[in-house]
């Protein structure tokens, strides 16, 4: 209770009032609740709602298993799970202290794409265990989506747990986070008249976000990627790369970049940061004309968008106070609405890019330097990703109806 | 979808309207949602409830754990954990079968008592898997409803979650069961102006309910209780027992009767049947006079209902369409509701007593034959049983506010 209150008064004697911290006023008592959908009001209701009318039910679905989509919730709740090891800018806070990001996810994942979502915080770290968890866990969930695990574990956290489960498995912190910026980047390249494959884009942070950036611009046709870790650009004659590092420098970087980011950006294109570092403003001024620079590191941009502004002709951030705010919000919540309502046993890369190509379809119409991707309040982007995944999946064959 | 339709009209031909059973069509789309408890409609409301804001939310924990209880829904949301392996009466039909009834379960924890569930059920069956399992997810979580876990499983997953966890482990098909079924026999023994003391019980089924109820019962101050399986009396003698029914033997059946349940019933007080066998009448007719008839199988009362009143006193059954119903939403929302309001780490003897002696207290002053205890509505329950659940924690020391 002694955190809720912004200046102590234990040192100023009685009569004073606390100042209460707002955001400590609104988390008292958590932010989410569960409800019955169904009435519950007396002996009739309840005799259909359990027992004993709710036996027919189970044993519908014991004899058919696809029945559980049909009669439960399970293909609409999503299990958000955490082992709280890289929370926000927090780092390594643990599972109780990760609750608040869980606990908000799952209320964004509601009100943005009516999808239910309960946090699952576990106190474990090891990969093998984690993934055996959630596994075991599943039958109970539509979907999976893991939140701020740390890198490189996640990676094969994802993949494993996407081998052995039929709903879909997606790490936000990766995929969410490549969707959006590719979908601003897709804009700007609109607005300025290219086509996304003549652009070299630089990436600085070689984390989740960076690796899966990295992948869905390729995807998207942008043959020249470039990241960059804190020792420099990723390349393969470097002997300090970790396995994921290693594949990376497999696939990016074909112009065979080495030195520092600041090397790198020298004529680039397109900056995106999502290393929580700096960029120094000559590094911006030494890139193309007219480049892009959007700097997420949050709640510090790599550079600050006014000086960005000096050199590019888009800037993008993570914050809400400026124009073009890359959020998350703008992909999960409609990712898995349209996942969970053709029962896709995956999300492919095809579903990610053509949540991309919706959400950068939004503001199609009012596109401008200051407007390469809407804002999350804009209620057409849940429905126009959600449509757009759900055909995807169908398209790609992941679909279950 | 076929298993919706009451009669299947494939051979009736085309034109025939199918009749929709009203259990299923309650399910479609399962029970229960979960909504947010506070405005996520603008950047305002966003920059409280996720990043920024949530950040100091989320540090303050890290450096006082004890913070989650306040600022997230972990106190006051329980897991309802089933591996599916014994499901109402169909028994083992898996988790995904199961799920209609932890659902059903979560409605009735929020309905009755105010409390959040969510339906956890596992892909696994083997006792260390279940129990890790359960311990990791723990932190996100106020307490453990365990539901529908075979015994003897049962017994040994409850006793070791309970010694890891510092939440409160309940399993309610024994505990919720045994305390209603305590507070039925209170009545009835107030009303025949009988002391608990003075009753000799035999209890048909040796399960998880029937040990549980045998345990509670000496508890509370019967010392003559025998339980019986489906071989006859469980007593020392026999050597088919298992280590449960070894130890059951070691505590009940003190006068070392022998034989079957019908040789044990001759001249008992009381019949509890929790097994799913019948009793036949002659059996009945044999207990002593105005004895006590709890018939509790379901949907199939171990004697009915009106053949057992030829002989007993009071008669009670499971089921909802007959007086004295025996029904565990008397107990559980009340018993974690009480938990959970003072951070209980645990549910003891004391506690459930308690909520016994409250759940009987509240029918005092109508008590009658036909109203030993109360209906699953009556609105005075659940304050009752959470009032005195809390205050038997504080009694207790296992409360932590």
């Amino acid at each position: 209770m002694a955190a809720e209150i912004v200046n102590s008064e234990s040192e100023l004697g009685d009569g004073v009032e606390p100042a209460i911290d707002p955001a400590f006023a609104l988390h008292r008592g958590g932010k989410m609740a569960v409800r019955a959908t169904v009435p519950v009001r007396d002996a009739d209701d309840l005799s259909l709602a359990y027992t004993p009318g709710v036996a027919k039910v189970c044993s519908a679905i014991a004899e058919q298993p696809e029945l559980v989509h049909d009669y439960t919730w399970k293909s609409q709740v999503v299990a958000v799970v955490t082992d709280g090891t890289a929370v926000l800018g927090l780092g390594d806070i643990g599972p109780r202290a990760s609750l608040p990001v869980m606990e908000g996810k799952a209320i964004l994942f509601k009100q943005f794409g009516g999808v239910d979502a309960v946090p699952i915080a576990l106190e474990c770290r090891d990969v093998d265990e984690i993934v055996e968890t959630v596994v075991r866990m599943a039958p109970s969930f539509g979907g999976v989506n893991l939140e701020d695990i740390s890198a490189p574990r996640c990676f094969e956290i994802e993949r494993r747990l996407q081998e052995r489960l039929d709903i879909p498995v997606f790490h936000d912190d990766q995929h969410g986070t490549a969707v959006v910026t590719l979908a601003a980047l897709r804009n700007a390249a609109r607005l300025r008249g290219v086509a996304l494959g003549e652009l070299r884009v630089v990436i600085s942070g070689a984390g989740a976000a960076g690796v899966a950036i990295a992948r869905i611009l390729i995807e998207a046709g942008i043959g020249d990627v470039a990241v960059c870790d804190r020792k420099g650009v990723v390349s393969p004659d470097r002997t300090d790369l970790t396995d994921v590092k290693r594949e990376l420098a497999g696939f990016t970087n074909k112009t065979g970049l080495t030195g520092s980011l600041g090397t790198a950006l020298a004529g680039a294109d397109v900056f995106i940061g999502v290393s929580g570092g700096t960029v120094p403003e000559e590094a911006v001024a030494s890139m193309a004309k007219d480049a892009f620079v959007f700097a997420m590191a949050n709640p510090d941009p790599e550079i600050h968008p006014d000086v960005a502004h000096k050199y590019a002709s888009v800037v993008a951030t993570g914050r809400s106070d400026y124009p073009n705010q890359i959020n998350n919000v703008l992909a999960f919540p409609g990712i898995f609405a349209g996942a969970l309502q053709v029962r896709a046993s995956r999300i492919t890369e095809g579903m990610k890019l053509a949540a991309a190509e919706a959400l950068a379809s939004v503001v199609a119409d009012e596109l401008s330097a200051a407007c390469v991707i809407p804002s999350p309040f804009d209620e057409r982007v849940a429905p126009a990703v959600t449509a757009a995944v759900a055909a995807a999946a169908r398209a790609e064959g992941v679909a279950r109806r």
